[in-house]
């Protein structure tokens, strides 16, 4: 391990890992999840945002933070109830985007029902920090009976995602690296707290993981690791959006490694078929599909690909595109 | 109000509170504490940290983070229970730095009993940070029987505080200008929840605070500002250690207005005797004595001089020192 910090200790993929295992050293922390449960049925979760460009299409840095911390505690199953976001803002912005930020952040917080019950603002010199970033905390309530975790994962067990891959992470590059390319992409960014709960209704449902930093293939590796079930995927069978596909073409990049921001990928028993007629009801459920399955006797994640072979999904030691959340 | 952020705006004082006035359009905030009591006697509290330097006498950020959101709990007189900590991590930070912090954090946690459950990473590139920001959020569960409220406090209240003033923000102006002043000057960054609960026990505290940035004269202000009461302070009464006083004086800044991390504030119901004796046995508590009290017919926050006189203490419009936390 280097002994510096570098970009890719900050994405999702293997440097990331290893920073964690230097912090547990020393901290003690559980597992795999972003939220973490305490006493009475209480989930807690912490995020900072770093987001650049600070507004991008289909969202900006407030909406982000807000909805980072909703789906982090969604994937407990908890409902979000308590919101704190605090700001360490660099000298010179502009207040009105401080204020459209924050507007941003109540209105989603609004359309879930989580409460902003407080914050702390911090300003640092011009050169010290780039704009704005944001630090959110939620808490949530995770109904009695609900029980998430990788430990119930079993092979047959199928795999279910709300939509398209990597729309977040291809808008933001877009957006920032002024490619001009797909210019109609918005990042999916949204809160899936309702979509999940929905979801919990109907049963079956053993393990969920929002695919931020790091995408799907990075989720599925850490489920692999959490669990020593082989898990295949099929590429057929994967939403994504022509535009994202040829934008990560011409970056030389595997939509698969590409963050998202209003995505839900499932662990379910057997038949997925009634979770997802119920997921395409919901507003951010559209495409809704089942994109693969738990394996017995399969070590590693893999891609089946149109022609039948076997790829292997590695964990990449970064995700590839920094800054993306 | 000026269309841009300035470095004043994250400092206590008026500025500061100018822009709070702009989130509360926004996010409908409760009132001044700094912790904020959600359902079943539960306080929630968030604090971003950009102290510089990030190693100084008597702390570090990873310290002073710990302590500033243990403290935060403990003014509303919580009991620190659960701890997230959130980094952002300048590119090229040493991995030994963020060892030490880490450990200076899980050190005070353990001091007091707050565990650390969880965080975040983020890494932003080289001259988009300054080495490491970092955010704690911290629950604490707040004893049965504890109101502690600006509305209780009425006139012949006496405050009461636990030890000198200012020194946090002399040791950190001294170890970040190289002044050469006063250098055997620590920190007095120290987490103070089980003084505040021996407090508590005898009885009589109405409401506490801990003076961090904008300093004593601050708080004072925004008591003022709360309850209408005005406030007399003697500056015999006040203990100031003779360097941070010589500092002060060389800096042309008032001790009052300079930032501490171990002391609170607290208003007692007439004569603070018991109180004062408790919080001496305290390691933290010491040199704890009564400075001043609350008084009918007054407008404003005043020091009595030692020559007789009373000095209007008003609110600045920032903190004379920034980045102090």
């Amino acid at each position: 391990m280097s002994d510096r910090i570098t970009l890719g200790h900050g994405s999702g993929g293997r440097l990331m890992h290893q920073l964690l295992d230097e912090f547990k050293k020393v901290f003690d922390l559980p597992g795999l999840e972003d939220a973490h449960e305490i006493e009475d049925r209480i989930a807690l979760t912490a995020d900072s945002f770093v987001v650049k460009p600070i507004f991008f299409p289909g969202g900006d840095i407030g909406r982000l933070a807000v909805t980072g911390t909703i789906n982090d505690l969604a994937m407990k199953g908890a409902i979000p109830r308590y919101l704190m976001i605090t700001y360490i803002i660099e000298e010179g912005f502009p207040i009105d985007d401080l204020v459209k930020i924050s507007e941003s952040a109540q209105k989603i917080a609004d359309e879930v029902g989580i409460k902003i019950v407080g914050g702390d603002t911090k300003v640092v010199e011009k050169g010290k920090g780039d704009g704005i970033y944001i630090t959110t905390f939620g808490v949530g309530i995770i109904p009695d009976g609900i029980s998430l975790s990788t430990d119930r994962i079993e092979p047959g067990d199928r795999i279910v995602i709300n939509g398209p891959i990597g729309d977040h992470g291809v808008a933001i590059i877009n957006a920032r690296e002024g490619f001009g390319l797909a210019t109609d992409l918005k990042s999916d960014c949204a809160p899936l707290s309702q979509l999940v709960q929905e979801m919990l209704k109907v049963g079956g449902v053993k393990f969920m993981r929002d695919p931020t930093r790091g995408g799907v293939a990075t989720i599925l590796n850490e489920v692999y690791q959490e669990t020593g079930y082989g898990i295949i995927i099929v590429e057929e069978e994967l939403p994504i959006r022509p535009e994202v596909r040829g934008a990560c073409e011409l970056l030389g990049i595997d939509p698969l490694y590409v963050a998202n921001e209003g995505k839900v990928i499932a662990f379910t028993k057997g038949d997925p078929g009634d979770i997802i007629r119920v997921m395409r009801q919901n507003r951010y459920g559209g495409g809704s599909c089942c994109i693969g399955r738990v394996e017995e006797d399969l070590d590693g994640v893999y891609l089946k690909t149109r022609i039948g072979s076997l790829r292997p999904l590695i964990m990449l030691s970064a995700d590839p595109l920094p800054r993306i959340c």
